[in-house]
């Protein structure tokens, strides 16, 4: 095990900004002792009031539609124009084959050496589409740590993006131009999620293409019903690699803040946020403990058999394994 | 308080395949009473080996495309046939807004008449899209009762769906022609977990559009993943109104079970199902112990909104409510 600070050192660190005590702590959050825990819970507390102040947006799409190119041009911009900027990539990919979709080691190499930007790969845990609890508390300390904007990057396969939802105040859809409509389809559920919407690569032979596809979206859009923002998406074209378009879409995503800030959106989703997170943590903590009590873990394998093969009722089982373990 | 039986009257009742007792039964299943719970499992458990001798289907679609009149033919078509149905019909909508999409009252007349079908209404329960694990006892208490065929009905929104796959063995969809592109976009999603999928309302003017529609969709089910099952979905087109091409829907739905019980996916979908609802069981029990415990019903309100408003980090709030609150 690593060595650990007194929770003040983590918290004053990242209160002064200090790359290296905040990677300790991410860590720290993202370790699985009860000992660390704890001392992770005194630090986020501490950190609390420090927190909420940037503007968080999530950014997904299929993979090959550019997001890391996107993002580096992006990133540039924003540090530019005075921006500290942390990108939290999730890769539920990265956990179950071994392999990454993202191939983080080679992405963003430039953005990665810019001292207003910090980059992390989050911790896929164990919820599906690899977005956990950890992953908003990572957010915190970075928050904490003077980031004022956010990216949560996610590969659009359709499994994260609605947890990922329940993170950011502004969900960013990258779209390829020309992928067909069957694949635009498969992506509806998605798309009804985007606050801001883009078509990438419209560069070179692509620029006709990526035209047509966003007036396509644009007028698929308008089928769709108001969502609870009361925010119609604008679809823009941007080239990463010719560097165009790029500052209309961020221009999109400071709109919808505005637009949401003043109509009361913006407040209202981060307490209803908070308060999923709290169910979602108690909702976990509550499972966590009851699968790795001895009493189950010993009942549990040959009834759970019992249960597949027909030979138990589920409620039969669930009661032998309710009953010894107390609170009824 | 209803009156009672001894778990015995319940048991004997359905064996003999009794209307009266299995309505009976049903409303002790449904009931939220612990004492009606665990006359609940003693009959179930007894029940159990007469359970799982009958095919599970489950039937959706948007509201309008003829969910009841098909029903009604077909049910018609089947008993004629030898065969007892049971037909569950789950409506989120009727929990939620008072009112009620499918407005079983007038639904299905004919076939309620028919003595060997038996519809009902399932309870919503608590779980989105109101399936819950009460729909599946239910539809365990009709297999004892001797029905061979049970469907579970479903307004096609896109939330009770999921959780029906859990339920069945064969999920059948039935889509509009002419609903457009956009309308069919959403619903891939459900389109990828159907088995069996059918274009409804192929009479009259409509047939060119039904047929158009068929080829559409045959074209995009060969864009998915082969499923897990092994089964390409072949589409058909029907009419109800005009009693034609129901009889091939079935027929499709009969090959996909011969087809699943052969190459071994029938029974490992049914196993891999029990294991599903044991532990959906005991989610739903730690849960709801949680949150109706004293401790945690007087804590949480404060908590709750001290985390929305940002004043309480969310592990701080969860941890107070979990260490006056056993296991740890």
């Amino acid at each position: 095990m690593r060595k650990r600070f007194p929770a003040e050192v983590y918290v004053e660190g990242i209160r002064r900004g200090d790359r290296l005590v905040l990677s300790r702590a991410i860590t720290l959050v993202e370790s699985r002792l009860p000992a660390d825990a704890a001392l992770a819970q005194e630090v986020l507390s501490a950190l609390l009031p420090c927190t909420g102040k940037s503007l968080r947006v999530g950014v997904t799409g299929v993979p090959g539609v550019g997001k890391s190119t996107f993002l580096e041009v992006l990133g540039h911009h924003l540090t530019e124009r005075g921006h500290r900027l942390a990108i939290l990539t999730i890769d539920p990919s990265s956990r179950r084959s071994g392999g990454s979709i993202l191939g983080d080691k080679t992405r963003m190499e430039t953005l990665a050496n810019n001292p207003h930007a910090y980059i992390r790969p989050s911790p896929t845990g164990d919820s599906l589409g690899g977005v956990s609890r950890k992953t908003r508390e990572v957010m915190l300390l970075c928050e904490a740590a003077g980031f004022d904007l956010i990216v949560v990057e996610t590969v659009g396969v359709g499994q994260s993006e609605t947890a990922v939802r329940e993170l950011v105040d502004c969900f960013l859809l990258l779209l390829l131009a020309g992928a067909g409509d069957e694949l635009q389809g498969v992506k509806r559920g998605i798309m009804e999620m985007a606050d801001v919407l883009t078509v990438t690569k419209a560069d070179g032979p692509n620029q006709d293409a990526a035209q047509l596809a966003r007036l396509e979206l644009q007028h698929a859009l308008h089928l769709f019903p108001l969502p609870a923002s009361g925010w119609t998406p604008t679809v823009t074209v941007c080239s990463a690699l010719e560097e165009r378009g790029i500052t209309d879409v961020w221009a999109q995503v400071e709109a919808f803040a505005q637009h949401t800030q003043q109509n009361g959106w913006f407040a209202r989703n981060r307490r209803e946020q908070n308060r999923y997170w709290l169910h979602e943590t108690l909702r976990q903590t509550l499972l966590d403990r009851f699968y790795q009590h001895p009493h189950i873990r010993a009942l549990l394998p040959d009834l759970e058999n019992a249960v597949a093969e027909g030979h138990t009722a589920v409620p039969e089982a669930a009661k032998k394994l309710l009953e010894g373990y107390g609170n009824t």
